[in-house]
């Protein structure tokens, strides 16, 4: 039998678990893999190509469990009234190679993306940091303000999207929890007073959202929307003069903010600051950058999560996808 | 939402179409996608290794439909009394990139391969082939025996495996068929006068369960089991005297028979016979060999054509795997 997570199986262990410990528990998650990156089989997505689009596997694994996640990614879908990425997961054990769960991976993947910036952020903040601007308000935005409140006692956003309607969508969203939300009318304003700037815009181009005289020494900037070959959301005299952590640089040099530059501008994978190896912020004066791009541990580290937690709450319908053989050379007695 | 097909909804699906034309139908898919093959994206599987298995994913994909297929290759488990191989299948359309269907795909392989060795055989076997050798009745047994008998009038099926036990299952499991089955003490008496030879041993190593002396001319050789690297079942000069038919040789060269020697040997891909590019079976004295090893473009053919027949027949329940969203932007909604 395997464990399915269903949209609203989702739903239900969130509502049970509580959206803070929820978040509380994917960060721990993440942190642990990210500790433990060494002893991960790492490899590159592979990527079927279409003029209009992408579809993506993500593997990732360890000596006890397996996973990856199919993606896609079509940017004019909106045009369509659909999302640009939907995603399926799925968990394997290794000792024998059965599937375990399979589950909804589109808010899955918004959870841990926002999860994974929230881990590199609490080595990068400076010290006392308590606003932040969050600068494109698309399908992304309440999962990485929830969890930079919740993971870094963030109190503050101040937002900015040129969609008005993604604004007040933003707003309505969060209306029940403790943020303090400021909508800004430009750019300019969301940046001002704040510690941390959250990009997450959908351009398809390479863009120039934030440029070096825009940011102020001591900031932290989570890069979020460039995340694909030629599509990046920073100037390259402001990447130029960041302190650069990056999840997988062999990735990351093709699809990040980075893909402007030589991977000697960047300075650590994230692991190598979970691990100890690396300090992260050393001077109040520097502006630091994690180029996020997503990474296959990251799948694996939430669908670990949800896994445990699902089975602790009995919550998920075991469905039969796997023949259950009295002798497994007959296979032929599980259809006949 | 997501189609789900489960062991129950694909016994359902058969029972409701009926095996024969079950058969037939995926037939029909592979023969029309192996005509299709240059407007195929080939690329080779994706194989994550351990010491003691590999997990594997075989993505196929045309301009319409996006496949892939999830399977484990553990050949210590049936130790465990756990199958060998089990398999997860997903259907996609590539123009939203959004899945159709998620399938059960342990029993859809031991269906694909089958047809496949009857579509590859319809070019290969002697004129008025009525009998046929199957050595090894393991997993693989009856589905081949079947396919054989629906797709190419098999009416004679003479049988042997080193496991007593295992010859009698394929005799319990097969005794509502209208086949005639005859079980034979050793691999000699199992080849008697029969103008088809099907190997599908288990054999883990480099074995020779098949060398040119046992091998008359005119024979079609079915050759299933030799499907990994350091896994073959013929002898070298068996196998250099064959006319040896491939699925996709960068492929076949690393895990099939022809793995002990060199492209050249290579007859054909099967798509050149089924599309008429190259001719089967010229000579009746020639020994012809399918060298199968399983495909991605397979695994395509019957997940479309069960897609599609589980929709004219509504089966397989509809599941919630994917947003619905009343605005792309607002995948906050879905989950509160």
């Amino acid at each position: 039998m395997v464990k399915l997570i269903t949209i609203d199986a989702l739903k239900s262990l969130i509502s049970t678990i509580g959206l803070e410990n929820f978040f509380i528990g994917v960060v721990g998650a993440l942190k642990e893999d990210f500790q433990n990156w060494q002893h991960f089989k790492k490899t590159s997505r592979h990527v079927t190509h279409y003029p209009h689009g992408v579809m993506e596997l993500m593997p990732a694994a360890t000596d006890e469990l397996y996973s990856f996640k199919f993606v896609n990614g079509h940017p004019n879908n909106p045009d369509a009234s659909k999302s640009t990425v939907v995603a399926l997961g799925l968990l394997a054990e290794v000792e024998h190679g059965y599937p375990l769960m399979l589950s909804e991976m589109t808010l899955l993947t918004a959870f841990r993306t926002a999860a994974v910036s929230t881990l590199a952020a609490s080595y990068l903040i400076p010290k006392d940091a308590k606003s932040m601007a969050m600068i494109g308000t698309g399908a992304q935005a309440e999962f990485q303000a929830l969890a930079f409140h919740y993971i870094l006692g963030i109190e503050t956003i101040q937002y900015y999207d040129i969609d008005k309607a993604a604004m007040q969508k933003f707003r309505t969203n969060l209306s029940n929890h403790a943020i303090r939300l400021k909508a800004c009318d430009n750019l300019d304003a969301a940046l001002e007073g704040v510690q941390i700037i959250t990009t997450a815009t959908a351009d398809k181009t390479q863009a120039q959202i934030l440029s070096s005289t825009k940011v102020k020494a001591g900031i932290h900037i989570n890069g979020i929307g460039g995340d694909c070959q030629h599509k990046t959301e920073l100037s390259q005299d402001l990447v130029e003069q960041c302190k650069i952590v990056v999840e997988y640089l062999p990735q990351t040099l093709i699809e990040g903010e980075i893909q402007q530059l030589s991977e000697k501008t960047v300075y650590a994978e994230l692991w190598e600051l979970v691990a100890g190896k690396k300090t992260g912020r050393s001077d109040e004066m520097e502006v630091t950058l994690f180029d996020s791009v997503g990474f296959g541990l990251e799948d694996y580290s939430i669908l670990r999560y949800v896994w445990q937690e699902a089975q602790k709450y009995s919550i998920g319908e075991s469905v039969n996808m796997v023949p259950d053989l009295d002798n497994p050379k007959n296979l032929f007695q599980a259809i006949f």
